[in-house]
């Protein structure tokens, strides 16, 4: 495997469209945080699949147009030329490209904004990368959260934007569901345990749960453990609150935890028992944040996308080197002093 | 034209009470980004006309009111002097004191948070420059909306402040709008475009559009075209996508992308083709956040004020000077480690 | 007092459980930002009370455990000592502590979450202070708000953790309370009055709110007089802009402003005429934002906790230190260049 990718690798360096696909791939699997053009081919596999099988071949056609929009956008900006090569500007466009044909209905004016999303994934990108630097901190997904809650929330003004699957909009009210996850038997957990990671691309899909774990497990044993692991644990914990049985069993409590767990477990820190039992206690906290966020945004009538693994992780990522919080005391130089 | 205003600037020189009209006619005028008197009286004037004309004077009142009272706010805070002089602690008061009256109906509740909040934007604005300073942005038009939302959505909560044109609070719907637009003639048309300008200052009226217009022009011909521009591209992308022509012909979905348009177009990037193409995506972006923006703030029954322009133009804005993201890899340190 | 403090200060050197003692008494005393036990040790006592009175010992206990979890993981985490031999680390957990067996009802699932999030309040406490102490401003209590946002809004998610006093969510809509204020007596307006500062710690008891008076004023005559005339600024704008009598009097509209009358006006600034004016027009925005942010989050059917203050108090502070915002002109190098 490692050979056939350094043979690509040496291909891309003299073929300017091998190299323009290289990017693109590798756009596809930092995804899920991986430089590797493989693992973006299993996820772009994963995602097809998913649009073949339910009939939605616009789904299909959007990630790969937006992905490459994306990408385009990027190198007519300018970027940073290593970000680029590593995929860097491609992550947050094959989401939105993924996001937008989900929820939308076919038209006109859904390839109009999602092609406008794309190219505006990069600049959001950028943005937030910008702000987030200063703590040393990366955007992660936000900038496809950011982007494509602008682009579907439209679709409840504009006339022209029918909505496909979203909403309707409702005011949060306590759930009912006791007893009721005796119900699943083990095949439907199995199979709601590998929804979890096909949702990370909103795919509703077991055997594209088992292609992103393939596509995780070419690039990194950890990756592909850690992000088993975080779906079975958001299984238990969403089981054992008493979530929705159909959000549960369509992965829908399983995507952000199996984000969380792979960033903090292997991603941006070395794994290490220490920082096992943190990231678990960040993919714990997932799930709690993302039955928060679906009540949250449902009087908006839109789905969280990533929103809660974006927030926890930052908020598990951002104390790094700097545990002195500002004293309960005086600020510096007194209230507003005359300017000299 | 030129040589009035330099005899007016060495006039304030000289005349305490010139120099600080001077100053809140500035604050008007950089609304729109211009540090120029004679903009802020066209600006003033604009409001002035669109009060008397809808028989709400209150509103005339209450943006001079504002106007004063933040810019006093700023000399007793003893902000720094160059900025003051330049007006950049007017123009988040002046819509403050637009915003409340139209709002909210006339009584000493309504004016005792009018003064409260004129105050109270000074402290906004000099929070959220020192925010974005950070990152070389500037502080926009946040600061009245922050402090707008904050005293208008209170009216939900305070029984003596009656509301006189705002929500009520709904949660967001599908709008059915199909072939609607074609019911607009050139006229409608005409006036609905120069309500974009207008809106800007919340006030519907086509002569205050034109008002606003020409005191673009006497400061600089860029930012007038590009407004006029800016509203013509929202009134064409708010059509397209079928918005409602309530709405549309309001200039609702106007005024966000003529901040837009003037401000990436002419004021923080100076213009070019390469400059133009970047600021037409960002309005046509602005577009589509106001569409979503109108459905996000529904269930809260208030306006999104100029939030969209300010979210838009701050993300297109974030970029410059820094478009390398945070990798995708380890953390500098790993985990917290013990504290020397 | 202060003889038996040094005393108490000197056997904590020699004692490690008569340490932990002491920094969890500072944790509870740094809620409204007191670094001394005995202020601690009130405020636990006026939390015990106010359970007890109301026959919910759970949650006087959540309170203790979640001071106790939030400590411990905080120094497993390895933070900086000073600040965690200040309280620094306690005092967002044991509010977490009150909020979660106050909104929740009792059980498995609830205890669940609230040691999850003992835990995580110290992690958004490192993340918060990291994101603040960029612009040398602390974190307030915002780690709790964010916390408790986190696990209680979830319970409209989760069938397991039934929800006690919180909600339902409903829309915002006008009140008509005019005239109603006349019939509160001098006794409901005392009573009101001392509840503001026992609902800092989400107690509704006018006991509790004399034991944290005393134990702000053993600690400073300042921080015991602001909270005092915090409370009452707070009681007369309530009632002045028609607030719903029964919020006023469980001195819900009390509490933010009692935290930000003592952190502006003896905490953050030295006490000062100019300082107390600052903290005056702070104190009366609270309780404008208040009201907006009770309207704006009815619909999510959660309470603000103390963000009210946490927002006003952060908008007052950051100005600091720099009073000269990002011009309106051009940014620096122009639009993105070709990167070297």
């Amino acid at each position: 495997m490692s050979d056939a990718l350094s043979a690509w690798t040496g291909f891309t360096q003299k073929n300017a469209l091998a190299r323009f696909l290289d990017i693109n791939l590798r756009g596809a699997g930092q995804v899920i945080f991986q430089n590797n053009p493989l693992t973006g081919l299993f996820f772009l596999a994963a995602i097809i699949w998913g649009a073949i099988a339910s009939g939605q071949i616009d789904i299909a056609i959007g990630a790969v147009v937006a992905l490459v929009v994306a990408t385009v956008t990027a190198m007519l900006l300018n970027v940073d030329q290593t970000s680029l090569e590593q995929g860097m500007f491609g992550f947050n466009g094959v989401l939105v490209g993924v996001a937008v044909p989900t929820l939308l209905a076919d038209g006109a004016a859904m390839w109009f904004i999602l092609l406008v999303g794309a190219a505006v994934s990069t600049v959001v990108m950028l943005a937030v990368s910008k702000i987030m630097k200063t703590w040393e901190a990366p955007a992660l997904t936000f900038p496809f959260v950011l982007t494509s809650w602008f682009l579907v929330l439209g679709a409840y003004s504009f006339g022209h934007l029918p909505i496909a699957s979203m909403g309707p909009a409702a005011l949060p009210h306590a759930l009912d569901t006791a007893g009721a996850e005796s119900a699943l038997n083990v095949t439907e957990l199995f199979l709601a345990w590998l929804k979890g990671p096909a949702q990370v691309f909103l795919i509703n899909n077991p055997v594209s749960g088992v292609l992103v774990l393939v596509g995780l497990l070419v690039s990194s044993a950890w990756a592909a453990g850690l992000a088993a692991v975080g779906a079975a644990v958001a299984l238990a914990v969403s089981l054992a609150l008493g979530a929705s049985l159909a959000a549960v069993t369509a992965g829908l409590y399983g995507f952000s935890p199996v984000l969380t767990a792979v960033g903090l477990g292997c991603v941006f820190y070395a794994p290490s028992p220490r920082v096992l039992v943190f990231a678990l206690l960040g993919t714990v906290f997932t799930v709690l944040v993302q039955g928060a966020m679906n009540a949250g945004v449902a009087p908006l009538g839109i789905p969280t996308f990533t929103a809660p693994f974006v927030f926890v992780t930052w908020l598990f990522l951002l104390p790094k080197a700097d545990l002195k919080p500002h004293p309960h005391g005086l600020m510096q130089g007194g209230l507003f002093k005359k300017s000299p």
